[in-house]
């Protein structure tokens, strides 16, 4: 046993992701297997992506590829976007350039908490467990609503101890789709703060947005910025992108958070950034922030796919929650065992997510990056697994 | 007071280079200053590099820009060019690709130590201490010998205590640009097997070589990894590319770890650069490896500045530690004062790097990886400032 804890505890964090990693290659991997598991690309590349690194490759400066921090054109342009999107006044000092939503993550965790510290999050929720377990932090789970998996403030308020320091919210939300009304946040920002004022410690809030430009329908995104002042926002290119092999996201802090506070996060960034190991994303993807803010995945044919979905599964009986936004289709499995259903529906050459990976081992998801003809091809096998 | 307190700390473990850098700024950045502080490419980057950027731009598959981890192309060439430098059989799925040295660093750490854990590290040396607050680690200064720099193993041996985790090897060193001699490295291992024997508890070694294909006058290299089996290797394309803008390197488990160990080492790869903020090199990054491992910068030209720089401060009465590799000359300050040495010749328009930010505050750093113009140039004001 020569593995640090915390190593080992981040392990056997992810240990039902990695038992369904083995479990699908002991499976028969036979041509025409349709794989809906993870938010894959299942098509080329984004042309607009591609364009924006070639633009970008030839340098034209001898520092071209020196060490860089957070790059001034890209925070600029991350700052503007935020000003339009949430309607607060994002200054591009307290835009942190990470590699991607997990790095933003990463460096909000150890920016504000200590080892030992408490930070609560949504159930089901997503890779929360291992990047808290690596930081030294201590993982609290606060079921989202049995009925229809909504923000659930009161079993948040519920999970804060006086040592919690963090509260995740993640909106539009990973498996379910659901995307946070106002209201909701807004009570949540309250409990926040009362229970700040109680513990005599601060909570902040981060505020897992990385699927904030993949919504359907037309819906409205409420930030949590706009409801608690001390939130973090991240975000990733990665989605939108549906490129997450080229490590691109931001930490950004909330211009409501006070001033003086506002400036120690920011003198911080940098030694804390070099201390995780540097991790500023490349030079080349930081260049091409600004060409990338128009680029995107086509959220229409998204949402296609979805009602697709939605109408075919619900009509064969499924308990589906319909997502507002993000990459998947979240559903009860048949019988309430979802390892069970995952197996049987992978024998028929169909493979999706075990609610397991959530925590949840009575659901499964739906990843809807495939191919229209990827998700006709794999209605038949679930019409057959179907409850009716 | 809201930041972590590991925040804080890695934040004032570096104040010495923050402060100068401030220092910087504040100083007239007058047209034809020559800025020798840090290792920064002075020429436009070499063309073999952004021809392999290039070459693997255009996406080839569906997944190309996907989720990454480390990719068997880059493992295994990297694993084979291991075996011919080092000598030792390392088996590519020992190899761990990281965003540079800095991200193998920071994984290292968090592999195998846990918080609170004792890491001796080589003064003067460079940022070790920020990486290990931010790791909540405690990092513990074994001074290099007094004539000359040289590995002094017994300095490590009294640094060493019951709670000691990691012992950090840094050859061809920074600032010193020494590099060190098997009698000397093979000491070291006998000392850190007694001392893993008396503690009960296993030492592991970091063989810290991103300068290790940067040396002059054709000196050999030994890795510590051939003088003692519990080493991890960690290595930046970063300075034989001079790009450490593009975020590339690795972290190599030594072939002579004990099977079932590497076997447990493996397998908390994954989880734990997932758990740090998913820390895999871009996937272009990842695909250039094997069109990389043959550009290199002018190593030759490099040590002609070098030997430029040497005859002609060694005239002038400086007394300087003759570089064996790495992009640096390190000197006594004239004077013994670094920082009242590095203001004068600031204002006679030539930057070095002040020894206070190697916690030696009697020497300076001069980067070779300036022009040849730009070193002539330096020259008038340091021969000016001279000890005789």
């Amino acid at each position: 046993m020569e593995l640090s804890d915390r190593a080992r505890a981040a392990q056997d964090a992810i240990e039902p992701v990695t038992s369904f990693f083995v479990s699908l290659r002991t499976m028969d991997r036979q041509a025409g297997v349709v794989d809906l598991a993870f938010g894959d690309p299942h098509e080329m590349p984004l042309r607009g992506l591609v364009d924006a690194l070639r633009a970008n490759l030839e340098p034209r400066a001898t520092d071209w590829f020196a060490y860089k921090s957070s790059l001034a054109p890209a925070r600029e342009t991350i700052a503007e976007g935020l000003r339009g999107e949430l309607g607060l006044p994002f200054d591009s000092d307290d835009v942190a350039m990470t590699q991607g939503a997990f790095g933003a993550i990463a460096l909000a965790f150890r920016l504000v908490a200590d080892a030992g510290d408490e930070v609560v999050f949504p159930e089901p929720g997503w890779f929360y467990t291992p990047m808290l377990r690596a930081a030294n932090l201590v993982p609290v789970r606060a079921p989202l609503t049995p009925d229809g998996f909504d923000l659930d403030v009161d079993a948040i308020a519920r999970a804060i101890t006086p040592r919690t320091r963090v509260v995740v919210v993640n909106s539009p939300a990973n498996p379910t789709g659901r995307v946070y009304a106002r209201d909701r946040l807004v009570e949540l920002g309250a409990v926040l703060e009362a229970a700040s004022a109680r513990n005599g410690r601060r909570i902040w809030l981060l505020s897992d947005e990385p699927y904030r430009r993949i919504r359907f329908d037309g819906i409205g995104f409420t930030s949590p910025a706009e409801c608690y002042p001390w939130t973090l926002v991240d975000y990733s290119y990665g989605k939108v992108l549906l490129a997450p092999g080229q490590r691109l996201g931001y930490l950004a802090f909330s211009p409501l958070i006070p001033d003086d506070v506002r400036t120690e996060l920011r003198a911080a960034l940098l030694p804390l950034q070099m201390g995780l190991g540097w991790t500023f994303p490349d030079a080349l993807m930081q260049y091409a922030v600004p060409a990338l803010e128009t680029v995107s995945i086509d959220v229409a044919e998204l949402q296609r796919r979805r009602d697709l979905m939605v109408a075919a599964l619900g009509a064969a009986g499924y308990d589906l929650t319909v997502p507002e936004g993000t990459f998947y289709l979240w559903s009860a499995a048949p019988g309430g065992d979802a390892p069970a259903f995952v197996t049987a529906l992978a024998g028929r050459g169909v493979f999706v997510l075990p609610g397991t990976v959530f925590d949840r081992a009575g659901h499964f998801r739906i990843s809807l990056t495939a191919t229209a003809a990827m998700l006709e091809r794999a209605l038949p096998a679930l019409r057959e697994l179907a409850p009716r």
